[in-house]
């Protein structure tokens, strides 16, 4: 059976002359044993909530896992498939992809993103445990992981949070095998790696990864450890090649034809590229039966259970109908109270409306609760043996959050949000681009938006960072101006196909949106918040807390006898997303000028070669907020000033102010 | 003494109305004792090379720092810059600030990552030992670290890559207070720290963090190790202060002038707010005596030293005289050979060249040495014990690598360089941000820039790195598109002062530059690669493997009558910087589109309101190269296309094509 996966994963390989079959040649047996002896999946029924979770962390080795698909069943994993491995539009990608195929859990390949997101999804099995019992929800999470993943520092803060948080039915298999890509890891680790997850209160086991009775003895005292288990599996990577066993150069290379048919020799495998043996083929039915079995038996007990319609909708993930009713009254009720709040307040307003009405969702904060505002009344805290709260306490790892609320999300039954400060999204770019390529409802609360933060300075106050996240594909980012676009972005945020970032002051700002409330404007992304009076002369365009200064440069230049409108544009995304008449009447035929305390890159599109940006071309500074709004010339008479000059002079660039 | 420590943070956060009083309070013993008895620095020499190094990795406790230099001596850290805490341009940031003030080592404040750039500190002391011996190179390096900064991922990395170099002078003084921002760290970790250190080879320690007898004791231990020092000093938080020692509340806010009171009530501390009783200061003034002595000392052994002047020659890190010639040289070579490389295979080339002119030069990889070709002939392995190396085996651990790389760089001594895939700048991000924060000069070898890495697919692939990276104010972002131009951005990065990224590919490209190099054309950032014959119908702006693409579409547009010039632009920072009139001729007058195999945010600026963009407007794909460029339409055709869209339909939008 092992071999049959080594062999589906050589042949791939080399029919793609691209890949890497030292892993799935060393990891066979032990995949072998898992998927054998133990994995609940129904290939016939890939979505079957209570199924076991597999992640695959070392995602280069993904004809493993294509292999293992193929061979327990999946209907779309086809021979043609593997025989397509690598190519353009085929399921079998480089690395896993979530949604490419079917039981596929997660998208891995930027190394330790695999091993912490499966804590998320742990953490959401014993989550739902809580609220919905052992009937209903009680699987194992299994992960595989190399040296690779245990190097990245995500690893550490995705150890530390499980074994805090005692994820019991967490069960790692390290393919402890020597070699990474340079060449022996002694190149440059001396770490004992059991000791290190002893140390974050890990259950740990080592094991012979190629003596299948030891696997599965091993696997079997995992089961019964009341803590998260990490089996260190001692295996030879590139196993079964006479030249290149235990050589890095197995890794990522294809093996050759020579030392293909001498592997084949060595492991005593006669079948033709891609074909597996009838017998053999028999021998990996057990695993589909036995899933066949588990999830009709889970079925009868779901029929059964009067918590049924609760865990269909929860697994479903709508919100339910009265949301949009509720969050346009209370968008209403915004409006007409107009109060002067930062933003991150207004965010944690909006949440104490939402938790409320939901309690689809999950909090958290990488130990900034009380900055961040993530946290509202009567939510508890998650913590071991108390997994019916809803707050997670993710200590100051925003990596691992980042992480864990892809896998939370993926696993279905909450919708994840987690805050810190905005240049703190530096520390999670992998798991915040993750979230986007995988498309996952996950919301980023990111606070202290700009030099606005103050006196923390330089490295707390971002300034490339909404360009970095406007850049990247398939990530909605919010920047809203007041309480009422903060409301909405909430709800836009909630019921999205993909994941967010709500960008929130720390300062305060008024309501802007007074008596504005009949519509989701941000839903467009970017509209006139204040229309010029008749003609329009000039377009002041602003994000979040810029838009107060733009409301205020309007209102002078209209007494100086210009016209401006003002465009508040709390998504760009969106913005760019409308048709492109909408896009030029919000935008006018006049000049414009952009405001933003950050850098202009992503501000350069709305602004057209006329355009000019009044913001940071540097780093920020540590000082009073207001002062630094004045030094770095971000003020209501800057954009005056320059509203004047673009007008009066008529002056027109040939390109877009250049940033010194 | 230890009492002046915590007053003088008290007073500073209450007269600033921000800031973090509980750390140094917690930490005023350890500090006092370390500084004391221990650290060796001169303030009236703070650069002397031989220095011991200190650095706050948790920096929100600054005024820690501050009171320190004030209280041994430092000329400019005044008790007016005292009072000036966290004001606009004080020396006195909310964190310490590299360059801000004298002694300051490096900036700190993003958690761990001064934990991480001690380790490389703590590594130049060992490589520059090893080449110049203990007469002239022999310090210790001494960290303070939080909580914070032991969750962040970065930790382990730089825990695991320490051990393993065993570097004995490095001495870490953990702040084990029990309390982060949210409360109590049961709130979030489980982690036996020490026991953590032990398991990636570190010597560990406990001790009472307010008895300073035992401090004593354990500094004195840890300067005998043959291993790096973790001591856990069991601190209070807010230390002497009646209702928030112990409690989260003293470690970002003002006491309050109530609470002020009642601590120097209970500590004793009589003097005025900003005042040090004269006995104190002089009890200080051991500190400046120790270390004035020391370099007295240590200024006869290198007026000695037969290795003096090429000690002061690498410490003053120039590259010497014939490095322009050499580099011309080899230019020309380049122009004159026409080698067809992939960039990354070039980048080889050049560092051979290099690193046979200079051993200033320390090169290292994140695990992907064969891949980003970083390791030169000669160039021996930096291990435990053979410090005497130039390759640092960084391992799977990018972000540890930038942070070790500003390090190095900011000890003295040394240029380094590393290399990972561009996809992968995501891990490191918060250090890349350090390095430009600082100034300092590292060079980020990032390769596989793009789709053209082809088959290892969407997480593997770049899209928006190279604008979140042309975003990041202060870096040099190299985008070469052939031999010649690598070698120019090669030269240019080692001698500027500020980082660079090389960003390279992994797939063959011509030369383009044949016959063309009297002059390092790239130092303008952009420039008329081909000029169009005669008038200038269309100008084709491009980068790296684009260019390519840029060339055959001019010579097919020139065959139909089209007259294109080819722009290639190998650093948008460079371009931007130079005169109006040079950008405006090189960017010509007629209608421009910009090709490159990513997101096209960063060229907008240069595109104006008529450009277009041909490149990615969405995640990538795993297949092969030549087939992910024709499905996603970056190919001569589509440029030839659009050309003749802009010119034959006299096209022009009232604002850049918007992404879909």
């Amino acid at each position: 059976m092992a071999n049959a996966i080594r062999f589906l994963a050589i042949d791939a390989v080399q029919q793609a002359n691209s890949g890497h079959p030292g892993m799935p040649m060393g990891m066979a047996d032990v995949a072998t044993v898992l998927f054998r002896d133990f994995i609940t999946i129904d290939p016939a029924a890939p979505e079957w909530p209570d199924r076991d979770r597999f992640v695959l962390s070392n995602g280069h080795g993904s004809m493993l896992l294509y292999a293992l698909h193929h061979l327990v069943g999946y209907p779309d994993m086809t021979v043609e498939q593997l025989r397509s491995f690598r190519q353009l539009g085929s399921r079998t990608a480089g690395h896993p992809e979530y949604g490419h195929a079917l039981g596929i859990e997660t998208t891995t390949g930027p190394l330790g993103q695999g091993l912490a997101t499966a804590v998320g999804m742990a953490l959401a099995e014993r989550m739902l445990n809580a609220r919905f019992g052992d009937d209903l929800v009680n699987h194992h999470t299994y992960v595989f992981c190399g040296d690779g993943c245990l190097m990245e520092g995500i690893s550490q803060e995705a150890i530390d949070l499980a074994g805090h948080l005692r994820l019991s039915k967490l069960i790692v298999l390290f393919d402890d095998n020597g070699i990474s890509i340079d060449g022996s890891t002694d190149l440059s680790t001396s770490t004992d790696q059991a000791r290190r997850f002893e140390a974050s209160g890990w259950n740990t086991d080592r094991v012979d990864g190629h003596d299948q009775a030891a696997i599965h003895a091993a696997i079997m005292r995992a089961r019964f450890s009341d803590r998260p288990t990490m089996i260190a599996c001692r295996t030879t990577i590139g196993y079964g090649s006479p030249k290149l066993a235990g050589s890095e150069k197995s890794h990522g290379a294809p093996l050759g034809s020579e030392e293909i048919a001498a592997t084949r020799a060595q492991l005593g495998w006669n079948s033709e590229p891609f074909s597996v043996p009838q017998a053999v083929l028999d021998e990996w039915k057990v695993v589909a039966e036995r899933g066949a079995e588990a999830r009709r038996q889970w079925e009868a007990r779901h029929a059964q259970s009067p918590k049924r319609e609760e865990f269909d909708s929860r697994l479903a993930g709508a919100l339910g109908e009265g949301f949009s009713a509720l969050m346009a009254d209370f968008r209403r009720q915004l409006a007409s109270d107009g109060p002067k709040l930062a933003t991150r307040k207004s965010s944690e307003v909006a949440l104490g409306v939402i938790n409320d009405f939901t309690d689809l969702t999950v909090g958290g904060s990488a130990d900034l609760t009380h900055s961040v505002f993530t946290l509202t009344k009567g939510m508890g805290d998650v913590q071991a043996g108390a997994y019916d709260g809803r707050y997670i306490r993710y200590g100051i790892r925003e990596h691992a959050m980042g992480a864990v609320m892809n896998g939370l999300s993926l696993h279905g039954g909450f919708i994840p949000y987690g805050g810190t400060f905005l240049v703190f999204s530096d520390y999670m770019r992998s798991s915040i681009r993750l979230s986007a390529l995988m498309g996952v409802r996950a919301v980023y609360v990111l606070t202290h938006d700009s030099i606005g933060l103050g006196e923390d300075g330089p490295t707390h106050q971002p300034i490339e960072h909404l360009t970095m996240l406007r850049a990247t594909p398939n990530l909605l980012v919010f920047r809203p101006a007041d309480a009422v676009e903060t409301a909405e972005a909430w709800e836009i945020a909630l019921t999205a196909n993909r994941p967010s970032v709500l960008s929130l002051s720390r300062q305060n700002l008024p309501t802007l949106r007074s008596g504005d409330a009949e519509e989701n404007r941000s839903r467009r992304g970017g509209y006139i918040l204040r229309d010029a009076p008749g003609r329009r002369d000039v377009t002041l365009l602003a994000a979040g807390s810029e838009v107060e200064i733009a409301v205020q440069a309007a209102g002078i230049l209209q007494e100086q006898g210009v016209a401006a409108a003002v465009v508040s544009v709390p998504s760009h995304e969106l913005f760019l997303e409308q048709d492109a008449a909408y896009r030029a009447d919000v935008l006018g035929k006049g000049p414009r000028i952009a405001i933003e305390a950050g850098g202009g890159m992503s501000w350069d599109r709305l602004l057209g070669a006329e355009g000019r940006f009044i913001g940071m071309t540097s780093f920020g500074a540590s000082g009073p907020a207001a002062q630094l709004y004045a030094h770095f010339g971000i003020t209501t008479e800057k954009v005056v000033t320059a509203a004047h000059e673009m007008l009066e002079t008529g002056r027109r660039l040939a390109e877009p102010e250049v940033l010194s």
